[in-house]
């Protein structure tokens, strides 16, 4: 008894089992009130970040969720309904549900749409934070459909001549099967770099890259400390980079009658209770309505083996979208995903609070 | 007679007027004998480049499609056909159709499509250059629909930490249409720098910008003249820029059963004379098929004001995309074009050719 006291007020980080992380995370979510499919969606979400190396939209976003179910931000019991169906389009009302729960439940229709029409598009309103985009494409391409995710976020992201935070993160995740192989992968925010990049450098005392992030008056900064938004990707060219947010707030957010991102609550609070009403644009793809399978497997085929037998530059290595996420999810499975002293804290704290298990540490030290 | 002669020996530059360009393009086309479709979709195209002021992607190409409708690359008399028709999806194969001709009628029919199903998506086959990809996502727009075009092209942007030429420029342009105003616009490719850039740098002996360009073995250079490959959108972050020509290639290459860019002919011959099988992939949105005409265009006014007003940084100013083409536009009607000195030469020699009245110049020198 005192040894787990003593655990939880001197937390250690270190790798824990993804089948442990994901036993936690439905535990906790269920002990907060969410719903059955609310605890499988968030969790699905979360472990699709864990597993494939994408930390920031990992397991660390557990304490967050079970504190917006909590007070209030996110529906723990949502009635998700479908309306507007015109052919292969539809609209998901998701009744401040949890993101990850409207993106699949959006993605489903979005696959039975394009299974009976070719394509089908779902635009998603009255959402919340959804986590990775590219989980909801992977579930897609998991039914050997394209999967195309959009979804805008609060503004954090200046404009390529801006000086002021306009744009979010604004994701934009596309997931293609091809047979033999898992699926090729593409996950980006339209930031030149994430944030959590830039908690990173200032816990590191680091210099950021140069044009990546601006200080409060929109000038460029390589100082994290003095970071107060980010930059559109394309440097000298960051109008490509916000130009890309703009679709991507026009498909997720204008074309679902939500707010812009520059209007909608932060993620981060104080105002924890209210919904944030956010959009998302979902869209399945089946390649076998354009194009003969075998012509289409074996295009992908040559692409992809193209790609990789590009020459690389010096000391480099070209890989296709995802290559890297396939293969730190093979490692993960068999060892664990390292999970951080302060997640590890939070965690223990969850559980002591609900009478849970704290997930298991297989490896000290992260 | 001998003042023609001199002029053609001696060419200037100098503003035309739109109409006497889109004449002049109409008459060429129409002397190598490109059928009534094929004439107004080329001189359509090209006219939307030049009327705003992308001039790569404007009347300076008519001599190059006069060239390939002549040596057989491009099909003068194409007999375009939708096969594949599932619901909101269609295939097209142009017949190794000029790509303007293509893309038009591939967006007409997406567009009619999606009047009956919300969305409406066309995999183009058997294509060829079509110049400026805003073009045909304006198409759609002026039909009240948000268009969406990607086309792949010849290799020759590297991968992020490739040292040779794998992807085309590969654009992405998107079109929305909103009450009041122009569409807002994005037309871009997804390399850092169009070739174009490159060229005109090497006449002003300028240096280009870090990190957009390689030399022969996929090192940075800023020397315009040592340039052998571009490099992808993002600068340290270009496995972005890379991902994202990645996705252009996949839905418009790979998905219309077509070669990736690597694999086909280049632009600039030297065969002439051999289609090159392009795809593209071109897509219409109906936003009332998923809210409200009234709240999307609410939402839109909102979104773009927001953006006009977003405080720029010092010395610039931020810009909606596409308002800087609408006022490139409205200035070009009024006044002309500027045509340069080596293209105002080619139209001469093709004037010669064809027994055509040369382009009339508004005002001398460019």
């Amino acid at each position: 008894m005192s040894a787990a006291i003593g655990a939880s007020e001197a937390a250690i980080g270190g790798r824990v089992m993804l089948g442990e992380l994901d036993r936690f995370c439905r535990a906790a979510l269920a002990a907060v009130g969410a719903d059955a499919p609310t605890v499988d969606a968030a969790a699905r979400a979360m472990l699709h970040g864990t597993r494939h190396g994408v930390d920031s939209h990992g397991v660390r976003l557990l304490p967050h969720y079970v504190t917006v179910l909590n007070e209030g931000r996110v529906n723990r019991r949502p009635t998700l309904a479908v309306s507007r169906e015109n052919g292969a389009t539809a609209s998901l009302d998701a009744d401040h549900a949890h993101g990850a729960l409207a993106a699949y439940v959006g993605m489903e229709r979005a696959t039975e749409i394009a299974a009976a029409n070719g394509i089908g598009a779902v635009s998603i309103r009255n959402s919340s934070h959804f986590g990775p985009a590219g989980a909801f494409a992977l579930a897609a391409a998991e039914k050997g459909m394209i999967g195309v995710v959009l979804c805008n976020s609060d503004s954090f992201v200046r404009l390529h001549d801006g000086a002021a935070r306009f744009h979010g993160t604004n994701p934009i995740a596309c997931a293609v099967p091809f047979a033999g192989e898992r699926p090729w992968l593409l996950d980006m925010a339209t930031s030149a770099v994430p944030y959590n990049r830039v908690q990173l450098y200032r816990s590191l005392g680091r210099e950021l890259p140069e044009a990546v992030a601006s200080d409060g008056a929109g000038r460029d900064t390589t100082d994290a400390e003095a970071v107060e938004m980010l930059a559109p990707v394309g440097a000298a060219f960051g109008f490509k980079g916000a130009g890309l947010a703009g679709m991507v707030e026009i498909f997720s957010a204008i074309l679902s009658g939500m707010a812009p991102g520059f209007d909608i609550l932060p993620m981060g609070g104080p105002d924890l209770a209210t919904p944030r009403g956010l959009g998302a644009f979902v869209m399945a793809v089946r390649p076998d309505a354009f194009v003969g399978r075998e012509v289409f497997e074996a295009g992908m085929r040559r692409y992809v083996e193209g790609l990789r037998a590009s020459p690389p530059r010096p000391g480099s290595r070209v890989m296709a979208p995802g290559d890297r996420e396939w293969a730190e999810a093979a490692r993960r499975e068999a060892t664990g995903a390292p999970v951080d002293p302060e997640t590890m804290k939070e965690f223990q704290e969850l559980a002591k609070r609900y009478g849970l298990a704290s997930p298991a540490i297989e490896i000290g030290g992260t």
